[in-house]
């Protein structure tokens, strides 16, 4: 298997202004090709301290570094590797054209700080930025393969996609392979998951991940040289791991976003929706759009934060909510009955809680959240009670209703 | 100034099976302690790779390790610093009863796995986990400081707050101050930046990164031995910044979030708000609830994502839609009046535009956004083509929107 290193530029990674999640993902991209890494370097922008990580890289085969290639004085990684290799740097008089382009299409004039952008290391070609104006350099020098990616995730992803992998394959690199499967687990602690594996054998690497998004990951990979056996040892080890999620009740799904799983499952079944939100304050229905084609299955939404607005909005009665409180499975009734009256789609779903700081009390804990749901003419309600912060409460609230509506398509 | 390096130990990093937050975590540590991060370097659990890397920090005057100090086989990173220094490894045996004790209030008995931890590296002293079972080590070696200090966040968080920074201080390494200002700067192009700034001079460091989030952030700091000269040259810095950015129009903050911005804003001036939103489908308001204190002047809103939606809850006229469009100056007017009629807020913002992938025409580009505000009975309109995914365009719409109303009250 070959041997990879990663050199993360940017003095701000030194200061802890950012998380390096680059080096993260690049990681992980290389591990899936079957890659190993064997080094990952993060030092600021300065010529001499590059040189001295590249330095580190001997027995590496594929060496990628990101940031550094800004137009601004503090961008030194070409100027960097250029005197490593001791190879020097050319103005590139097609790529600055290309650059000029880009920038006509959206001001008067290109700025001259970016020339330095079309500079390009001797024997080395660019790769295309699709997102940005940095270009990358790839370069093949003494059996190693360079390649300089710009630092913006978005940018640097989209080149590892397209073009490295490219060159990789063109030049043998990939001969390792990696096969894994992720699943994601919602509603359950990390004690609980790992007493449910406590017996679980398997030839795979498994590991759990949290986010905090609200989801468990469990990673389940193996390496190797063969395809088919890798493949089938994983799938061996997901039949088995489903197994136990299933005969636990515990709700997984295969890597997907709930919110896509949803929208796909209601243009499947061309229905509508629409949601009534209370703690969530949109952000539940910001959820559901966020995925192109939303707007198929969605008519629309009511935020009604105050009492007024369900009241006015909702037709939800005074007397329930002074008798009930707002966050009460009397109120999300009457709430998701007034939304079918103004959308009228086939899925209404109303959602009323308490995601703090304050507004607990000693019958209604922090966290607590009452939906009701409308599905073809059959109504019912759930409660439940998150954990967290203000925000992880949100982030749950709306993973639960999403996963409560596939449940009632799943039975 | 003192120079640090930090070493992340574990092959889990090399994956990308999580990020290396500790990193992130220390560096930021050090940088506001005045201490210069060097080097930051992750290897995998391996005693020869440990090794190496330790060879790298022969300019630093600390040294700091995270990871590797658990019970299982693979926790080498006492090993290796003991191979590296030439010191031996020490049963202890005082730190083994410790250890023992705490197992035997949640157990029957302590693994004997454990027993590793209790090794100390010849004339170091361990640093108490408060949080967990695996001790730190601090060794003073060669003029220079070591800390093993365990993976989990919260464990090492603790030690370097606690034990870490009373060593440090104690040995005289404390000796500079770092002090730091930075600025959240919308709608504006990196080069743009550049170009700005480029006869500024300064004697701080001046730095630009870019957010997802949609803004590009300006950081200047400066370290040193004074407070008081620090102070003085970043506040002499930022004023001449403020000056150039306000000269040019570019809306910024002083690092605060747009939200709570305007959440501040609204109730001081003690004036309530609500969202008719068709692009941003509830993130808009979404966005404005997540911080705590919303609900004093959110009365609610409506995500009228589809025509019949706009046309049914806003009082829009089919007409206006057929003859300029859901996307059009004409529509968001109609809306914000309809909203206005239901929620009678004192501010009430309607935002309708083209998210993507599809839905753009020739004269209605992607990312096209149409804006009506109504604010103390006084309307007016904007409109504005952000770039991006739709992701992107959703995000730099809703900071758009925010910056709108903060601007309005600015002047």
């Amino acid at each position: 298997m070959k041997k990879a290193a990663i050199l993360a530029i940017g003095s701000e990674l030194m200061k802890g202004k950012m998380d390096d999640s680059n080096s993260t993902y690049i990681s992980r991209w290389l591990h899936s090709n079957g890659i190993i890494v064997k080094w990952r370097i993060s030092v600021g922008d300065d010529i001499e301290e590059i040189v001295n990580a590249l330095n580190m890289f001997k027995d590496c085969d594929i060496i990628i570094t990101t940031g550094g290639l800004g137009p601004t004085d503090d961008d030194c990684t070409r100027e960097a590797v250029s005197k490593f290799l001791n190879r020097e740097l050319v103005f590139n008089e097609e790529a600055w054209k290309k650059l000029e382009k880009m920038f006509l299409c959206k001001y008067k004039s290109a700025p001259q700080s970016n020339r330095k952008q079309a500079d390009l290391i001797k024997g080395g070609v660019f790769l295309t930025n699709k997102a940005g104006t940095a270009p990358g350099i790839y370069v093949f020098d003494n059996n190693t393969s360079y390649f300089l990616l710009p630092g913006p995730p978005r940018e640097n992803q989209l080149m590892l996609n397209h073009q490295v992998i490219k060159i990789l394959k063109e030049k043998n690199l990939i001969a390792g392979v990696n096969y894994s499967e992720v699943f994601k687990l919602y509603n359950i602690g990390e004690s609980t998951l790992a007493d449910l594996f406590i017996d679980f054998k398997t030839d795979c690497n498994i590991g759990y991940y949290f986010s905090d998004k609200g989801w468990i990951e469990l990673h389940i990979n193996k390496s190797g040289a063969h395809n088919e056996t890798l493949i089938k040892s994983v799938d061996d080890a997901s039949i088995k791991i489903k197994n136990i999620l299933d005969k636990n009740n515990i709700f997984y799904t295969e890597n997907k976003d709930l919110g896509l799983l949803l929208l796909n499952l209601l243009k499947e079944k061309k229905m509508t929706i629409s949601f009534a939100e209370s703690i969530t304050g949109g952000n539940l229905t910001g959820e559901f759009v966020k995925n192109a084609g939303a707007s198929s299955c969605l008519s629309g939404s009511v935020v009604v934060y105050s009492n007024e607005s369900k009241i006015k909005l909702l037709d939800v009665k005074e007397d329930t909510i002074n008798k009930y409180g707002a966050v009460s499975s009397e109120t999300v009734k009457e709430m998701v009955y007034g939304l079918k009256k103004i959308f009228n789609t086939d899925i209404c779903v109303s959602v009323s809680g308490i995601a703090g700081p304050t507004g607990a009390t000693k019958d209604k804990p922090l966290g607590l959240v009452h939906y009701g749901f409308f599905i073809k003419d059959k109504y019912f309600d759930k409660k439940e009670v998150f954990l967290g912060d203000r925000y992880r409460i949100m982030k749950r609230a709306i993973n639960y209703a999403f996963i409560e509506i596939i449940k009632y398509f799943m039975k």
